[in-house]
């Protein structure tokens, strides 16, 4: 993802970032990814259970290569390269900067070992330090700014996916770890409220990113759509909705689902969401406090495309657009259960009282929109250029953040993506109409 | 696909289409198919080469199936069933229909042979007329007429991929044999006109079909967009200018291309359009006509999504979207180098003198716009509800027709899909740009 | 294969073959395989169901260009190829011949057509003709008669193969076609006699071809083995017992499986013989007449050597060694229920009385041997070298013959070879034990 | 593999090994096994590069769990289990031992920790103790030595595979690290000596194991062969030699190798030995020190079957028998470069003078034979009896021990097998021809 900075936030930002609070929160940023990577071992950090699922030591590594790469190395004249060979090693797919170990073999690499990965992250925040404290930042250019704002986001991603990443390998193995002691959950077993939808009128709605802070290039052009009048649900579907799914046969009923969607049903052998196993009688999921029993108040979650959208068909329903999603988030602060709060699950959703609930947080939530450039978009030259833009392509775009996402993170116009049958994501959904 | 007759066709149709007219249609829609197998043996018409590609056979009789498991069966009391087991033969993907012979395993159904596969088009053919003759069209119900129409579209159809996928295999054997003769091609061998670019304002545009005769369901319901100003080239990219793209390295520079894009041209070697391949030094392309010399004039064709997305990259321009590809061509008679003209190839494009050429016939334009329900689409209930709704994902749109379209089957609204990986079509591209 | 007539059948041959006798058969031989293909349509001829299985027309023109291309080639001075591209086309796996279509895309070639291929046949049979009536076979060497005989038996081969394959081809259709009507079977539907166990004594044995007729390189050279006191079972195994074998369990029990056996087991989901299904509770076996009940008294076929493994330890038994069979073979006529008979399918054996049956024809039998050289064995130089040493890895030998073989083709010292999975054969098998 | 120790060692043994000298012998073979792992880090003993190489944490916890399952539970009454969930991680194979983590994800198992694993040996360490400490072994039965002697002999195995395991990962690393840092190695890059060919007699010659001490069943039982006068090369085949076969064109000459091998060749791109590699125009070969130029005098190694077998057609000799090699190693000491000399790669030879040398240790020697059973073998009840026999298809037998063999494992009589295509054991060849 390209940083936009460079070309519409400090162009009109009434108030440049200041580099001392920049430096803060690149260091927070640092030490987040640490205390998230703190639980696991060096061997739980070193193995990658499936392609999509990256080890955390390589998380840890890349996100510093990503500041090695694009800040030091051309910002600070004297900097000198941690190891020649950590450029192969980690860079994660920028065509632009070469060769690189294979994404399915990322986890062959026992070295270099998590040890000098930390000694790895522990010099390159030296260095972004002395980039600080000599001046570069203050005096220097704003593209720089820009950059270092793009290297906070682009590790925010990564602690997200160390999460899902470490979730997918302990659910792979036969013991089932936790990747931390379960929490007591006070809340009373009772039924969720149920689902109210809300009104949202037609019209002309302007849609991206407008503000003066940090965005993604993918998150504009800013631009107007054209809506329909429509319907959101006051919150996300359930476990126990989800569950009445199941128990009317939802996964065996082939016209609920979109072709492809279905094919991976036989092919995959899905009968619940991911990381569901029952035992005894009851239905469990894997999760970071290990296995649980299924909660049927909170939002589903670790669902695909062609989950949601068969949901949707059988409740009569459909998924909103992306742009339905962002014109109704106006006027809701950004906020609610994300990493921030420390649940690391989705939790059940308070009464609505006629707004929108969890939409932010919780769960991603899919939408009916393909992953495509806006009117006007051009990625940016340079390897960033590889950012966002080359994935336009065979992907949904999901809203609002999960679980998951560093507080801060997201924003209305934030647009995540991913192929329709990924589901190790904590990915949920929200029901849509037509309100005609 | 359903037919969207019953909803919005019939209901404000100025005039019912008449029994005798449709019967002629029909009938003559039923001929095209055999005129179109009458070149191919009967060894011909029975081998598949590739999953997407069906056999001749195949397609004579799965599109009378169609007209006796939706027409015949529920509408003409006393009908014999032709053959029991020709419903698990011929199916293609009804789940509502039950099971089926696999789709890769089309091309052993050395039984039914040809002939039986004849004698059914017969059998079936006269049952249709007694549908007329005996009454039951003229007097019958408006549904009735909706999926006689949709029986005629649906056969369209399937004599398009009749050719795409003869022409596939005839590609795959070493005689590279012809589909016929080639025919003399008196233009001289000359470079294409200059592309020029047509500008086209922005603003509320109707978009879907709002007349009274035949269109798919997916083509519907007619609503407004709201799209920029742009311009589209007055022509589509020709196989002399892909040449150039070649020449530029464009299949080696992985930073044109999608990541998908770069991931397929590494795994499948592309380094030329589909069909392509080099004879002492220049480059031919296998044609239903055998295999013939790249004239630089003519569309390039046989591209994918991934392909045509990276030469916009290279040229500097981009895809249009399917909105502005159907905005664009009002007041365009709806007239091409389609299967009516006989050529069987794309034709190099005459001048544009400031207007559009080539919008219908010559090749399918891959549009940016996934394919995706328009706002307020339902699919039917039923079997033809399986028509067009459960491929509404991981597909681009293509517009126009091609070479191998029948005449009459296309509209401004029509939509096409293939996946972004696929090029056995005769599919091509045509540029755009922003207008701002 | 190839034949080791030069080296040392006509050296001791005490009569040479006459050429008149040699174009008697040679036109027999050839008229053998038209006759087999003649109840199939052109259709049938053209499709693969699988890699290991080719068409009927592959079979048919292959063995055609043997004779064109080592034959004719370089032993009729004035011979006009048929068609240049029939090299390519029809080309087994001789690296030395230069590339080939695909093994697993033969079934592509819809052209050449059938007709072709039997205008290539007429063509190639009358330049052999001319091979005998111009005198090159009465006056010519040895070696051309060696190879004349070397074509007849490779000839032979692919018509037992062409047999299998069409089978395989019907078993994969829907309707279950037959490649003749089934045959009255007057035999009682009474069990099978008992199978009793014949004693042979160990001691040094002559294995190998000893005669002064054809014979493939692989059968010899003539050499001694050791044996130790063993018993074989005087019949093959049966349907019944197989049956019972699959009633205890038998497919589910791992610790009766080789490892490799096993897995496959799991990966195929096998349960029962190749071509068994299950109707109504009775099971069925797919035929060249069709799919008929499974006759408990015939012969088991259709199973891999993984699965004759299994039943014999199930047994409490084992395979006998290729030398066990051949040696306990002496003695015995070299007859049965071959391709001769016209059975077409293995017959149940007839009482024993203290000697073998079933030793030739009905099914080949699996032996516990490895296909490997004999001690001295070296392929010929030249591309006949390539017929059978290439193979010597990683497949077993079976004996005996089956009922597709020609009549004539195999004797005692005959090593047909498999992969231990392949079970598209007749293949069977005959328990053995120790006798100490 | 089972030991035969019942059957044929204690029957006839002079002497009962006694219980101390047992106890020492296990007691080291345990700390063997933690020295090899001891210069990994936790990380290098976690993850696995490919299906057939598993973790060193792996092996570690195998060895034990096969103590602890085989030996502790049945045998030592008040054993308590360690961990439930063990059986299930660290099971290999044993079918009848219940469902285990399958084969390919034994390097998800991040949990347990390596710690854990050591924990695991110690608790089975001390309890093996107890066996000797509380008097089972001195005054139990027969059986229980025979396990003992058993589980020895297993872990020895699992110490050369962890270490051609970790070569394996290491290979597969950008940073190619050494398992240990190179060792000088003073012998001058001079020429081997010439290869000399050892005549051997023909005749009957008694095979398998016929001593006192610990055997595998598949050694057994001892039984005559009968041999035709061969002659064996007095030493292994070197890396010089191997890069003429290279330089000769023989991985691209089609006629030199075994069809299957061809196939492979073709579809993995083998140009040269397993872990070779061209640097600056020199080959390399990724050993246990690293990346280290090749020894055109020591013995070529990571070489398939395939290889072996077209090498030798390529110098016009053959592969020996396993039977001739084991016939031709009587009167040679069992003793050479194995694990315990330390150099942990195949060293040059020295000269011959007229006697066969590297017959024990430097590389595995292919051998001709498939890996089968020897006349009157039957696998052991239970468990253990899946040790060797299920194995015996599609494999070939190696002989002689290898560089990283533990001193004392092998016999003249020892029987390993791999697959004709597998290469990453320390696998090399030795030649052989007919003497007549």
């Amino acid at each position: 993802m390209l940083s936009t900075l460079p070309v519409h936030a400090t162009a009109d930002s009434p108030k440049k970032p200041r580099a001392p609070d920049l430096h803060g929160r690149l260091l927070s940023s640092r030490q987040l990814s640490l205390a998230l990577a703190a639980p696991l071992s060096d061997e739980d950090q070193t193995v990658q259970p499936m392609d999509d699922a990256s080890p955390t030591k390589w998380h840890l590594a890349h996100t510093t290569w990503f500041y090695e790469s694009f800040i030091l190395k051309p910002n600070l004249p004297d900097y000198r390269e941690f190891a020649a060979d950590f450029e192969y090693c980690f860079n994660s797919y920028y065509e632009s900067k070469g060769a690189r170990q294979p994404r399915g073999r990322r986890g062959l690499l026992t070295r270099p070992s998590a040890q000098q990965v930390r000694d790895y992250r522990a010099h390159v925040d030296r260095e972004l330090g002395r980039l600080f404290t000599e001046g570069f930042v203050d005096d220097g250019p704003d593209p720089l700014v820009a950059m270092l704002e793009l290297g906070i986001n682009h590790e925010q991603q990564h602690q997200e996916l160390l999460l899902t990443d470490i979730l997918s390998l302990f659910a792979y193995q036969p013991l089932r770890p936790a990747y931390r002691e379960p929490q007591p959950k006070p809340e009373p077993q009772v039924a969720a409220e149920p689902m109210q939808f809300i009104a949202f009128d037609g019209g002309i709605r302007g849609i991206g990113y407008d503000g003066s802070r940090f965005s993604y290039d993918n998150e504009g052009p800013r631009h107007d759509v054209l809506l329909y009048p429509y319907r959101l649900a006051d919150r996300c579907v359930t476990n126990g909705e989800w569950l009445a799914f199941m128990e009317a046969g939802g996964y065996g009923e082939p016209l609920l689902w979109l072709a492809d969607g279905w094919t991976t049903v036989k092919s995959q052998a899905w009968d619940a969401p991911g990381y569901w196993e029952e035992r005894d009688g009851v239905w469990h999921q894997m999760t970071l406090e290990g296995l649980l029993p299924v909660d049927p108040r909170a939002p589903v979650t670790h669902i695909s495309y062609y989950e949601a959208n068969a949901f949707a068909n059988w409740a009569g329903k459909r998924l909103p657009t992306e742009f339905e999603w962002e014109a109704a988030s106006a006027g809701y602060e950004v906020a609610g259960n994300d990493l921030g709060t420390g649940a690391l699950r989705p939790r059940p959703a308070g009464p609505g009282n006629g707004r929108l609930t969890q939409m932010f947080g919780d769960v991603w939530e899919w939408t009916s929109s393909a992953y495509l450039p806006y009117p006007g978009y051009r990625p940016a030259p340079g390897a960033v250029g590889e950012y966002n833009g080359k994935f336009m392509v065979s992907q949904n775009v999901l809203r609002g953040g999960s679980c998951a996402t560093p507080t801060g993170h997201v924003r209305a116009s934030y647009r995540n993506f991913f192929y329709p049958q990924q589901r190790w994501q904590f990915t949920g959904l929200r029901l849509a109409e037509d309100a005609a």
